[in-house]
């Protein structure tokens, strides 16, 4: 079970309001690669982790972690999102994304017309498990497979699009309190990508797993000929510059071959059998009005008094 | 643009239909990381690359590629939904999986009950871009970052999630056409990881990327003191018994530092201000009524006659 | 404004109890296809037409009537889901949908294991606004652009599948009861279907479009010379058979011209320029890290000091 | 069965176009909390419910009066996208909202920044299924349980977030026309307050159920010892001076019981099993490749000749 | 920030494995009334909270609580999930869930026919964060308003629904060690439906809101007439039996009025204004092609000479 | 399968970057009527086609061709996202959308806080798989029935609304480089259409279907007395204006009846049984505590030891 210290892990504590950034914000919390998709990908991870401990406890441990980034991003997305106090509001106007539209109207409109409604109509001044856009955060985004070898690369891989997207909206705001917190983040997130790293070699260090997911796994269940051949199916053959085109494979097992002109392994056009008219599909050829017959699930016979209850007076055809 | 081949990239012919494997296979079709996912990721992360020439052709080839698996996907699962004729009926009997329920009643009727609904409702016999549990494949999980070592990150990811897949509806099926299909995928999505792998390190061998992403990055931006500290948020330290605990650092930068017992690294309790009255929040202490006053958003005072002319007649209070 | 009437526009009593059809009904009414979606689609396209008032009336008239539909199956879903009374329950063991698996089990259990969980768990014996497989309906699904034409259209073949499904769900049955439902709900999508139809019509007659959407169009605006080529984007030109690839074109104006062999009309490889370092993407050459300089949206510089006083203390690199 | 007549419920006139409005308004149509949610929710309510007709009555009327708040919204957004006459395009100049960036551009080149896209491009001038962030409707915002009282609970919560949203709503225009419906809309939802807080305590004097939801309810089949407890899982108590902490419970059941310093019931530390080999998850130790055995979901044995036809030649390993 | 402790909350132990019942039990885990939900909710609610500090405390407090919930419904699920040992497989024929079509085939068919293949597809014999039909967990199911009357009433309501879910579950299982957890969740919901409802009744008391939300609120904004008015929106008049109907209202403030046979209050039938020719509309009377003029956004006249060349050559019109 | 050829199929160059139109355009790659979604519906139509080989090679042809518009689409995307030169950005300020607030700040603000944030922060100046709201494109776009009728319809509808959304987009720019693209696409999409028509009636010309969907249909199973009657379900008779309303029906098979005062054809209420007890759902009168009994859906009694078990220990009560 878990417990709360009331301590945010990092101070959140913007120089000034910024709704507009307060709304780009969200996708640091409800985006695809948010704090909520690692946090709830890690908790399952460990929660379903059938292998060893060491790995289960690192899992929880930094699940517990994203819980806390959670936190924070939502006491920082709270706080962008407050009434300015008066002194701010003149300053406003001399800072381009505040002040933004000062000549014949109010410095606020360009900022109300451009915030995200939700976070006044629905959340009063709060942050929601949302992207940037204001598409609810989805439970498939979270990511845990039973296999730790391709929940690591997950994982690594989500450190990085999250600490992409931390650089990004980084580069997109001069408040030195969110840059704070976000140096913060660029922390933990560079940490996070050596530690999936870290783990995904002691996985192979442990005889657990090899490059290959699954693994171990029986090859013989594998059409090798096309295990380690690189189809060319565009024009041109810039693709055959890379070391993914010729040499040795990563895995070990094999030499990359490149197939400059590939043609079809199969003869099977993909033409599929007549279609059942009990479902009234298209068919080949035309075929007479179906009347009666077997149900085309059970099987059985549609008795004739069914249909004459069904219909329950002529019409005028 | 693109072109049309008849032929399937390999041949998709099932030894008899069987719906209830259908419904499963649609995972690897319209799945989070089914064929689609991967084809529209490759295409986009193609389309959307400004960097180097033989990166954009590779991802256009596997994309490209990626399209014919999809089209091998609902073939077979069109296929798999084909009436079965009266010998394969009779057959069904004696097999598992299709005449489960025999003792007293049809052998399709289970069945019936368990497949996929709108594989006849809907689609008539057909696939659909939706994964084995009926929910719509979706926009957000396609990946194109516009970094190519974090997209490159998410394609291993991706190929070894997908691999898994195919691995485990292999071990669900004895039909031996599906399974001589599923070989073939298994062969491309080795190649595809060990593609990428490929392709991680000629990033880095042409000078583009680090491991770190996004690199390269101005290290004064980032809290240095955080970046290769490893917090036990958990009872117990089982997860100091892994490298990512201790030794160097995978991007050869630090040392892992263990924090056994970490503590908050602020005394940030996020609070946050009074809530605006005209936002009717819960305050800190009673209001009286907001009654009237500057427009929250405008900052103009709402006009008085606006709020008579609003109520058009007295009520009963 | 809505008034309601007690009695259903047309009965909704199926003679027994049957979880799992009850499953599949669901589509019928908040499929994508289903009931909710044309009533929600007629009633937006009338509430925003600013077309002539018999158009907007007709829409308003079908649309209220939808809302009976939307109703009659929602009774008839939770009276299918109605425990059954002893009696029926034994008969359930000579009818195959119910009594499927009697061997060694119970009559009820393969209907425990199929039925639509939520319609106990969630409902309670009731209906719910998703589809057969549980997904939710769909704001998306309504349709409502401000042209009658292209909407009229959208009425056509909304009618169309969902008399394809209601056909469809009508062989899936031998209970009595719901097929009288159901041949009242086929008479009403074949008077749909002729009511659009005649409806598209009428707006030709009335001059207010013609057979394109959007029309009257200024024609000097469209690529003429593509406007009647069939492209030929596969191998083999079977699709060269059809009235679509020679002769008149239906709407008067042109003749088809099948292309057999198609070429790209342009030679823009949709290569893009430079991605900006701000942004992380990856470069075409190597980059040092980018440092400072001007944000990359306001265009304004970093100030050096917040580069500073963002990084709290020295690291260990 | 409905039917519709033409008036409005209550007048839905803008004084000026307002497109920025206008995107904000679709909240209250097809928000979480909106119209259609709670039209569509008290319609299954009335439909699916198996208590006293007084109950299913007022639910149907109730649902039928919202249809015509759907259709009040709709028609009001429909009018606040209007093309604004000259003369009002001319006071928009003075008018901050619409005005907003006057200094060097046109008046409307902000709002067209900033106004809902779809608006135009998909609805033509209309209204839409959507929320104020453009997210689809969802049918799982409808919420019909079969239990009214917990049902009538949801009721009031969603008249209460509803009404919120439009004093909201209310505070962030001046325009007196839409101020005057939203005064109506405000009428309406403190009258659905008070009604389904009456009609909460009716359920309760008609003795069909207590406060606690689900009742009545067999009290031996809950763990009792934990029925009361307040578990304080942060730190500080603050949390104990409500009375939710100590004093009679609202049920007139109990006592609260503070727990200040709460410690897990269970020494269950979540440990799972060795992972099934043949599904390729992580096992607790290295395993072998798996090669062949009962197939993991039939327990039949994987036909050895299968594997071997699946592979159609050698490879290079 | 939030710390993890190994144990949980209460144990997690099911007699036998059971994927049927795992496939259900997902609705309290990630269906709409889940565990997910409760626990984003009220952590939200508590970071985004502006009131006092006793009512934030206790939301973190229950927040926190709630994720110990979903963690031991995600061990629960796994273990449902296990593979059963020889012995519990042969008496599981015995078992009527479990051995359900031992008829003619195997006892496992029905239960692979029957469950969530995602289970193993996609996790691997562990839980995901889907409902029991595999939608996905959406932030949209979390609340969080800034008004505490209004967000208290959601979480007394999302108590009873969820409450009323667990009770359903309990009765679809027989086992034991299930049951002993689930009368532990039993136990925690009505402790949870307590507390809300006295915070509730502390937030009246301590003056901070009134019964109505939003309150305290300028009644001169609302049109009182239409406050207490119940509108008969449907035949027969049942509807009137309840004290919704007549007699002083909950908030104090009036008495009901039942109106039998209401009329609109307005003759505003809704017709809106021609469509905007530039967005190609349907209009009220016939239109010529629209060719040149303002664009209908920035009102500036579209150049003659953009449309020329819009078109690279003449057609065959 | 499929292979990529380089070149565009139409060029794609606008003459300036347009971040806001750039998120406008998204409308026509991931929205409902875009090209992704008419791209997967004619594949998957063609894929699962069971009908003359003409129309699956037809389909196929067009659905390759739309993957190519996606393509052209992406493209465009990324250019708009641009990074302006020096020499544009002055110039911007002359040119309203882009200088939109150039009182007192800087040009870019407006766009800033207008554009797409995901734009570059999820996709670094690169296109997505959303619509112009930044929703997901949804598998539940795609259509195929197979039954080509209902599939044409469709299709022909989509082209229309697609259409339709061109032509709007047209409107909203000057840039002539987009509205040559755009003259393309509208060539392409009149083509479609005309393509489409042709099509259904060839279909009909082969006999393979009539105008009613489905067709060939044994019509004994409609109720007919109502397959040709007009309900008027609103006050006010202009819906019976049309010649939807009287004459001859578009199927040739009977006259319409104008129902001018429609009564509902049935006296079913819509009542419902009484709840099942044991799932807690309101009863029609007061019931006793449910305590034990058969489980609601096996039918076994519940054992009486398992209750006592659940409860651990005594509690308060």
């Amino acid at each position: 079970m878990f417990f709360h210290v009331k301590e945010l892990q990092f101070e959140a504590k913007p120089d000034r309001p910024d709704p507009v950034y307060a709304k780009r914000l969200q996708e640091l919390l409800g985006g695809k690669f948010g704090e909520m998709t690692v946090m709830m990908s890690y908790l399952f991870q460990g929660w379903n982790s059938r292998g060893p401990e060491k790995y289960r406890d690192m899992l929880l441990d930094i699940g517990t972690e994203e819980i806390a980034h959670v936190e924070m991003l939502s006491v920082m997305i709270s706080r962008l999102l407050d009434k300015a106090p008066v002194k701010e509001q003149e300053d406003a106007a001399k800072i381009p994304v505040i002040g933004a539209a000062l000549g014949g109207g109010n410095p606020s409109d360009v900022i109300f017309a451009s915030m995200n409604p939700q976070h006044e109509i629905v959340n009063g001044q709060g942050a929601d498990a949302k992207d940037s856009m204001g598409v609810p955060w989805s439970g498939a985004f979270a990511t845990a497979s039973g296999n730790l070898m391709a929940d690591f690369r997950w994982n690594l891989m989500a450190e990085s699009q999250g600490n992409l997207q931390v650089s990004r909206l980084y580069e997109m705001t001069e408040d030195q309190g969110i840059r704070k917190m976000l140096s913060f983040n660029l922390a933990r997130d560079i940490m996070h990508q050596n530690q999936w790293q870290a783990a995904i070699e002691e996985l192979q260090a442990d005889g657990l797993h090899q490059f290959q997911v699954p693994s171990p796994f029986p090859f013989d269940r594998v059409n090798l000929e096309q295990a380690y051949t690189c189809w060319n199916c565009s024009t041109g053959t810039a693709s055959q510059e890379g070391q993914w085109a010729s040499g040795p494979t990563p895995d070990g097992n094999g030499e990359f071959v490149y197939l400059a002109d590939p043609k079809p392994l199969s003869n099977d056009i993909g033409e599929l059998d007549q279609a059942d008219p009990r479902l009234h599909g298209t068919p080949k050829q035309p075929m007479p009005p179906m009347s009666s017959g077997p149900n085309p699930i059970s099987g059985q016979d549609i008795p004739k008094n069914v249909k004459k209850s069904a219909v329950t007076s002529g019409g005028q055809m």
